[in-house]
């Protein structure tokens, strides 16, 4: 059982978080936007927060302090860049993933230390694999 | 090497056309935007297509007919749906493969015979397994 929070209760934030909790782990998602909310499971049994994850005090509200794993799951590569290496640096959270979708961007903060993990080229090898299957 | 009708020149569909490209195979990318072609490597070999893949002629002109594989994959979920339709029934492509980002909808799609994949729930698979470990 982990303690994880979650920034961004989107499609893939949520799909997370509702697996996450269905597996037993300690879940808190967080989004700017409580409609967000709706793709959480009626059954949820964690956290839902509404707040910003690039301001410390709302990551704080999120328990981030006690946090295992913090996930930057947004739409925006620079917010999830943010709450990212405010969750490694200033809150030491021992497993930190960032999500970005310009590869570019992903591959220069991989290389500055940051885990980070590109949809774009995940999806699009997967795809290369498929046709040539 | 095979014959493959890319829709959409954003990041995963310009990534997925360059990989394609460099293995040798015949790709062509079609998209409403001429901009998006800025995402194509120098040394692209493929043809690069101004066109809107849910019209008919659009997808000949991109050379549907000849196509062994068909992947749909702009920003659009229903665009994707429709053009990945006409590319399986009226056009026969052997092979078509269409992204849903909404899980919902993948799920509906794939049991109507449409060979769907969903971002979504793959990165949140993949991210369930990471903080598993």
């Amino acid at each position: 059982m982990k303690k994880v929070v979650i920034m961004g209760c989107g499609r893939t934030g949520s799909w997370l978080a509702n697996l996450l909790d269905a597996a037993g782990h300690n879940v808190t998602v967080m989004d700017v936007e409580t409609y967000s909310f709706r793709r959480l499971s009626p059954g949820f049994k964690g956290k839902a927060i509404v707040g910003n994850g690039i301001e410390q005090e709302a990551l704080k509200k999120a328990g981030i302090e006690e946090a295992e794993v913090f996930i930057a799951t947004t739409q925006g590569d620079n917010r999830n860049i943010m709450a990212a290496q405010m969750a490694k640096h200033i809150f030491n959270v021992p497993r930190v993933i960032c999500r970005i979708y310009d590869p570019l961007r992903q591959e220069i903060y991989q290389t500055l230390g940051l885990e980070t993990i590109s949809p774009t080229t995940i999806f699009a090898e997967m795809l290369k694999k498929w046709v040539e299957g």
